[in-house]
Formats: structure tokens, sequence, C-alpha cells
């Protein structure tokens, strides 16, 4: 992979739509509250992002791997979360 | 680009993390309810698709583009909504 200016603005966009979705568990973590969260929403980007774990194992891609084993994580807890606290 | 196994998962991976915002946005246009959402991570992701759509537009990709395109979409729908109806 080139490291050049391009490729760093592709990293932070990265980092932003993996990380982005921490706020969100904070917010459920504390509050206990998921009315108005989908779980059909997190259900599907949850398989996709595992989707896009076994592309990047398969592209052999630091990147792809390692973003979306966060993004997985995030979105996984977050299914479990609505899961849970759901009336 | 390689239209091979590995490239069409890719494609369903990318599918499965544009389209699944489409649910949260359907329930939150209905219930006009977005108490347990929360707006830094929409803005965060949000942020995160324009920069990716920047990103796809410098290296030439239309997979990366169109997907973006459809994600920032539905993304700064979201931020709108939040905004329009947070007390």
């Amino acid at each position: 992979m080139q490291i050049n200016a391009v490729e760093i603005l592709g990293l932070v966009a990265a980092c932003f739509t993996t990380f982005g979705f921490l706020p969100q568990m904070r917010k459920t973590w504390r509050t206990k509250d998921v009315t108005s969260l989908s779980l059909p929403m997190y259900s599907v980007i949850c398989t996709g992002t595992a989707l896009w774990l076994i592309y990047g194992l398969l592209i052999n891609s630091t990147a792809v791997i390692l973003a979306n084993i966060v993004a997985f994580a995030f979105t996984f807890s977050l299914v479990i979360l609505i899961l849970k606290y759901r009336k």
C-alpha cells in the first residue's frame, strides 16, 4: 500500500466510519434506552462488517481487517444492547 | 477492478454497510423519535462518508464513489432528522 496524501485521506475516512459508532455505544450503554434504535440497521451493518472482515482476510489487507474488527465489535455490541434493553 | 468471487464478496459487503442505514432512516422518519440516537455518531459517520467520497474521486473508484454517495445521503438525512426532532 502506498503511503501518500491520498492514502492518508483514506485511512482518516476509515477511522471516522469505524470509531463513529463509539459515541452511540457509550450513549446506549449509559442510558439503556434503545427505543429509537433500529435493530435491522445494526444487524445489517454488523453482517456487512463481518463480510468486509472476510474480504480483508482474503485480499490480505491489514487496513480492511483492522478497521472491520473494530467496526464489527462496536456494531455487534449495539445489536446485543438492543436485544437486551428493548421492550 | 477484477470481477471474481472475492470482489463480489467485497461488493456485497459494501451494499450491507451502505443500505444498512435505510431501516434506521425509515424508522426515524416514521416515528420522529430520536431520543436514543447519538448525534455525534451520525455526524462522525457522515463526515467519514464525505471523506470516503473525496478519496473515491481521487483514486477514481466508481464502487467507492457510488457506495459513499448513498451512505452520505442516508447519514446526512439522519443528522438532519436528529437536529429537527431532538428536544
